[in-house]
């Protein structure tokens, strides 16, 4: 088959790779339904992020399963899926946690930007619906996989709760699930910082109830003014870097939270500086295993539509030309159709 | 009237001041039942961190009330109080979310190592009892004021629950008094890391079921065994040094959280060490004034008795010896008997 290779920063090529196969008796192999690029496959992509030769690409992934291996207990050929980026088994001491993302076994996803994948522990990753869904249900369903289910834990890990005023930083596409899933919690006021027409609007569409368009010192002077000079109680920092970290910290109020899931990039924290702040601080790969379920039902009752944050949809084949859109911010994200 | 003054590192004098007067009107003065010295006095004493000039020394204090300004409205001359370290009006948006510790007037008080002292804000930081307490009482109020409030934090700090299993890293004072605060909250098991003998007595007598000697990787692999490979949910740092808090980090389960108490000297997180390890964070100087009702409560009833947790009593005349001997580490915690 064809899949998606980074053979270098901004070399990405739709070429022939060996079909996978079985490899451990925990494997499934899935057909995708569709996949889609994630705004971390741009760190690699823009060489801020290193790698070693040719990756495969793509941990975002829905779809049938067409094989399991023999030790597969629970998920079944003909079954439609969602898995989370990260392969959890679902059973060792930090998944009951709920941390799945810290599993004793845990590994990363890969090779997912392809018609087929390969997906281990498959028993622990997958969750299975209970019909075959519509085929305007797929975004929605393939959103839950990872940009949806990290903007889940940003809101989840900031400790939004009903009533509560939650600051949203980064309108990329994992910000914008975050906006969606503090609304979903239940949070009163959601403030999202974006300073781009099409992303606002959508931020709105997903709850947001202000948005402050300036950044730095003038966006904190903002945000305290909004909340009368308190700050907010949770903080959903979505990017990773240490002006948006700074940004997040400045707008949080004492005692408040911080839920942050961009991977950090170049960011360090002052012991001090933090202890005197007061700022609650937890990130981290998201445990979207956690919230699979949950988020599954939610799109499959139509209560949200996660899909919505791809604004651009390619047949695979083109997937270099997906890169190239979001990385030119000209795409929040792309949805890779598979044939 | 005489007081304490650091003049400079390891230069503690008990010398003649002009006496407190209510200087705001919103200011008490008290007359001081016993004063004790505080492990983060050391930081001075012992250079680490820098002070310009003569210094008004205690932060620790109860008493009675012999004078109150003109705008103080519920403490009354004649009351017996216990106040917090941290100054606060008690009605900010910061105290009513619970951080006193960062009141919008907060302050952090001083001279308390003295006979009598000035307390600001006096309505909002001292809190009465009913009826003036015995004397075998005064200990365990004092008590009260930081070293047990601030262990108590820790414990909050890091969500210790009903059952769950908590280390503390530091068998100072605050570290004791962590693991009191972690067996009144309902830990189930609780890991006291200390190599004295004597320290590791008391903190039996506080709660713990289990001490652990060993420090750096073996401490942190004593604490795996200890935890069937896992890590504890809650762990109290109550240091604030480089390796206490990496002991922390690394005795701490992912997902679980770290409550740190100690000021962080010469501490800083690397985020994408942070963000990988999944470790919630929380820490600061402590909202005593949040707790002070209910701790003071449980000192009254008899509940505790973190009082135990002065090992040397002097005349205050002879502060600079109590000084030297927490120094030294011949004693845990110095109280000063007040005339």
């Amino acid at each position: 088959m064809k899949a998606t290779i980074m053979h270098a920063p901004g070399d990405v090529r739709y070429e022939s790779v060996p079909d996978p196969r079985i490899e451990r008796p925990t494997d499934a192999i899935i057909k995708l339904s569709a996949t889609c690029i994630c705004g971390s496959d741009l760190w690699p992509y823009r060489g801020i992020s290193k790698q070693d030769g040719p990756a495969h690409m793509g941990h975002e992934y829905c779809g049938v399963v067409v094989e399991v291996g023999s030790a597969v207990k629970t998920i079944k050929p003909g079954q439609f899926v969602v898995g989370s980026f990260c392969i959890s088994d679902n059973t060792c001491p930090h998944c009951a946690f709920g941390f799945h993302s810290s599993c004793a076994q845990g590994e990363f996803m890969s090779g997912a930007q392809a018609p087929y994948a390969r997906v281990p522990l498959a028993d622990g990753t997958l969750v299975a619906t209970a019909e075959l869904p519509n085929a305007e249900m797929i975004p929605h369903l393939l959103a839950v996989s990872d940009v949806l289910g990290t903007g889940w834990y940003a809101a989840v890990a900031a400790q939004v709760r009903p009533g509560s005023t939650a600051v949203v930083v980064g309108d990329g596409a994992v910000g914008l699930m975050g906006v969606l899933a503090a609304s979903q919690l239940g949070a009163g006021r959601i403030i999202a910082m974006s300073r781009h027409a099409s992303r606002q609007k959508l931020a709105r569409e997903f709850g947001a109830t202000d948005i402050v368009a300036e950044r730095g010192d003038e966006g904190i002077a903002r945000i305290k003014e909004l909340t009368d000079g308190v700050g907010a109680e949770s903080v959903l920092e979505c990017v990773g870097m240490g002006e948006s970290m700074d940004q997040a910290m400045g707008v949080c109020r004492p005692g408040g939270t911080i839920g942050y899931v961009g991977v950090p990039h170049g960011v360090s924290f002052d012991g001090q500086k933090l202890f005197f702040s007061q700022r609650r601080m937890l990130g981290g790969p998201a445990p979207v295993r956690r919230f699979l379920p949950d988020l599954m039902d939610r799109v499959l009752q139509g209560a949200i539509q996660p899909g919505k944050v791809f604004d651009l949809v390619l047949p695979i084949a083109e997937v270099a030309e997906g890169y190239k859109a979001m990385d030119e911010r000209r795409a929040i994200k792309t949805l890779l159709r598979v044939e």
